[in-house]
């Protein structure tokens, strides 16, 4: 496998343009009746005219059967390693509701839950509260003071909320208070390893401050803290391929892996067109421009088939905007599949659209799952786009002499 | 992947002949007119021939994206991993040269550069001087004498030339002197790590030396060396896959790397035929023939398609001379892709064929890009096809039991 690191040593800089256009989730599986999925099952002629004039193939995001969650998936499709640069669940939560985790912080991912007179938790949940009521008991925990500590607490969804502790010299290296089991008591944070002791203690005066807080609220009596994470200390995009780099997205989550990799972030309305005007409007500034479509995933999740195939209509329509930019390469392609039968993530490749120049063109007609799979690129890791797309834009100097 | 470490347990020896036929930069793009690339476009009926009944496929000799030199490119084809065994820069000039590295030499390559009166460097080329007139400062900087160095000093093309240090305990693990930028002055060598402070003196006393000696030179009256590099200790092909095996190759650069991976070298003529007619004519003293057809490369590179198409016509219509051989197994495919379009090296896979009595044929009825696409062998690392060729020639037992 190609890794960063052999890209790394080898960028050149010019002036190409390059566009990574995601829809997320975008792989599917056919409808029974049909025979086609919803790429498909779409009327795409301005992206099948693309893969006409291009090379496709079909990536995996992490490898065969292995279904990707959205941080690794993306950091695939950046180039990075998912294996070896790992978000965990805490810092993946504060990158979900937009929080700018610095590089000392440490985020864990806090349940809402009941517990009995005698402390044993008898619902990990509290019965999924409503936000708003999450909201309050968040609003709730801030009175919490730990000193030399700076402390930010923020809701997520229902029960679901986040912590983050900032302080210098702070470990992830914790294990989680959830027993996992009703039945049992919320067990102590324990240091897995030593320079990770002051941390814990940290975590275990602030769950029972919390339970103090929160000893006479119903159902919602109790914290369960999980995930203990710091950021994984991501080389930026700038620093391994040379490329000055701008994200289009609506969700934080995408923001913050964005940030993380060292993208700016372009501000963009929420409609998918709204996002191709601001790469048009931005095209001149940048190298690499990273644009992302959510609502293929979340359709896809809904199990809204007929919901799928219209964004992927809609984002098809927005081509020429793309197009009309005559941006050196394109590639579009999915974080992951979503197939709206599995309502899910999925493990089934992604089908990639690759168009330069240079790309020597295969024999695909059509952007579809059916086709990609027997396209130039072949069946190839997603972490290898980004070579591809960099020697594509001529950015790449040869290996060795 | 298969690696050379898992092939060397498992190979036995027979009577077997294997020709690796390898036109240089093989791979191209489409004309724009014909939509057909420069094998595509030739007249090939006997490699076609060879298609149809053997077994198509596409090679990648580092990776998706990365653009290989001549030496990695070709340590892949051998089957040795070229991100494990790399060969320097100094090390790539000595082959170019035909210079024979010893295990204990330190190359470097030398640019003959101007500096002014302050010693600022105003020209890294020199002007690109003449190569007679490198010669004769090649000639003048032979009277550099250090004690227990033995130093050769050999010319390469306009301003470039080679250095060999050899002395015992020698190390590569030094800066370049080369300072990379006019403006500034050529900068000492520096050892890299502490077994190397004796080879930054002998590198700087050389320098120092050169700098005298061509001081009243117009405008040569400097070196800059860079890419100090010893030989990689890659075990031979014949250790690891008991191959007996020759190489016919015209250029210096080739004979250096078939040299370098233990290969016997055939003198040779420079006409394509005449490689051919070595090849017969010691067909039967060796189990593994190497042939090397340069000119694809250097009609790509030339930006010169037509060109390139008469080179690929010209090598099959030797193809009867190879094949009534009756060789065991033959592979016809490329080190590299140079697409005249590009006018260099590119990053393409390259197409393979490969043919023995039990290939197990697939549909390829042609050899071209667009057809291996679809072959058998399907899109794989180059490394990899010299255990196809071993298996073929049922050279290797099983793994396991």
């Amino acid at each position: 496998m190609i890794s960063a690191e052999i890209v790394r040593g080898l960028t050149v800089r010019n002036d190409a343009r390059i566009v990574l256009l995601v829809l997320d989730g975008l792989g599917g599986l056919p409808d029974a009746k049909t025979g086609k999925t919803e790429l498909e099952a779409a009327h795409t002629p301005y992206m099948d005219e693309l893969a006409r004039r291009g090379i496709c193939g079909m990536a995996d995001p992490i490898g065969r059967g292995i279904t990707p969650g959205s941080g690794p998936a993306h950091l695939s499709l950046f180039g990075y390693d998912p294996l070896k640069y790992q978000i965990g669940r805490g810092a993946l939560a504060a990158l979900g509701v937009g929080f700018e985790l610095g590089l000392n912080d440490v985020a864990a991912r806090i349940n809402f839950a009941t517990i009995d007179r005698k402390g044993i938790v008898t619902d990990r949940r509290a019965g999924r509260i409503p936000t708003e009521r999450n909201q309050q008991l968040c609003a709730k925990l801030r009175k919490i003071e730990i000193p030399g500590v700076e402390l930010f607490i923020e809701p997520v969804k229902e029960h679901r909320a986040v912590v983050i502790f900032r302080a210098e010299g702070l470990s992830d290296q914790l294990t989680d208070s959830d027993p996992q089991k009703v039945g049992l008591s919320p067990l102590d944070v324990v240091p897995i390893s030593a320079e990770a002791a002051k941390s814990g203690e940290i975590a275990n005066n602030f769950i029972s401050q919390a339970r103090e807080l929160l000893k006479h609220e119903r159902p919602a009596n109790m914290v369960l803290l999980r995930g203990f994470a710091k950021y994984p200390d991501v080389p930026s995009m700038s620093e391994v391929y040379g490329l000055n780099s701008a994200a289009i997205a609506a969700y934080p989550m995408y923001k913050g892996i964005a940030r993380l990799v060292g993208m700016d972030l372009l501000s963009s309305g929420d409609r998918i067109v709204d996002e191709f005007n601001t790469l048009a409007d931005n095209f001149a500034k940048y190298d690499f421009f990273y644009l992302h479509i959510k609502k293929t995933d979340s359709t896809g999740e809904d199990g809204n088939f007929a919901g799928k195939v219209k964004i992927i209509e809609e984002v098809d329509s927005c081509i020429p905007r793309l197009t009309g930019l005559n941006p050196d390469v394109v590639v579009i392609t999915g974080d992951h599949s979503t197939p709206s039968l599995l309502e899910a993530h999925s493990w089934h490749p992604v089908p990639v659209l690759l168009f330069s120049e240079w790309c020597r063109p295969d024999r695909v007609e059509e952007f579809s799952e059916s086709q990609c799979l027997s396209g130039g690129l072949g069946r190839f890791p997603a972490t290898e786009i980004i070579a591809l797309v960099l020697a594509n834009a001529l950015r790449l100097k040869k290996f060795g002499a």
